[in-house]
């Protein structure tokens, strides 16, 4: 099957900068960050305001692809599982998921609370999170 | 900025084949469909059982991605707003999100509830849901 194409749409920017001090997850002590998007996408990103809970989709650049099984957690005292049943970083598409809440909007600079990233970490996409979707966090 | 190039794990088998007819989100409508995976990559479904709550991430390979500005649910009634705080699938990734439930696993066949997906849309990777995500579905 062909491979598909992606853009890199915009940036973070964060002061997470080493590997081995990322957060497993943002409820686990990530610090704001900001999201800085590609200007000619600012049409895009006008309906966003500060307050919205928002999922954004992130191209785990530092991960590895050829890796099938992995110990929960980076935990060698858990059996490994398979990589779907994980959050794992490292899988075939290193694709990363966070849930967050947009705290400040400039432009294409969106502001947002506890992102598990790393400085640089390129971005994909960025949707409102659905009612369905809503955790208790 | 460098393009990404992610591969294809797998295809959707769904009774939709009609864009116009594939409901917007999974409560509204959606049938059962089987979640294809290539055979390379059992390993990495080994642990997904019946009764797990996951996240599919899907090319939608028909959409736009020249789009910037959309009606909220293809509505002409509602104004346009920036792709990025709608589930529109047209925008510069077309990446789709889905969470479902597993019924059934044979190997590399998983039988999921309710997936607005075309027929043959290619999947990109599956993650469990995580405590901070679970929504009231």
């Amino acid at each position: 099957m062909a491979p598909v194409e992606l853009r890199v749409i915009g940036r973070v920017e964060s002061a997470l900068t080493d590997l081995a001090s990322v957060p497993r997850q943002a409820d686990e002590g990530a610090p704001e960050a900001v999201l800085v998007f590609d200007e000619n996408l600012l049409e895009g990103l006008t309906d966003i305001r500060p307050g919205d809970a928002v999922i954004i989709v992130t191209w785990l650049d530092r991960a590895r692809r050829d890796i099938l099984r992995v110990h929960p957690r980076g935990d060698p005292g858990r059996p490994a599982e398979g990589v779907f049943s994980t959050r794992s970083p490292h899988r075939p598409n290193p694709l990363g998921l966070h849930q967050v809440e947009i705290t400040a909007v400039e432009g294409c600079r969106l502001r947002v609370r506890s992102l598990e990233a790393l400085d640089g970490t390129p971005i994909l996409d960025l949707k409102p999170v659905l009612a369905s979707e809503v955790g208790e966090r």
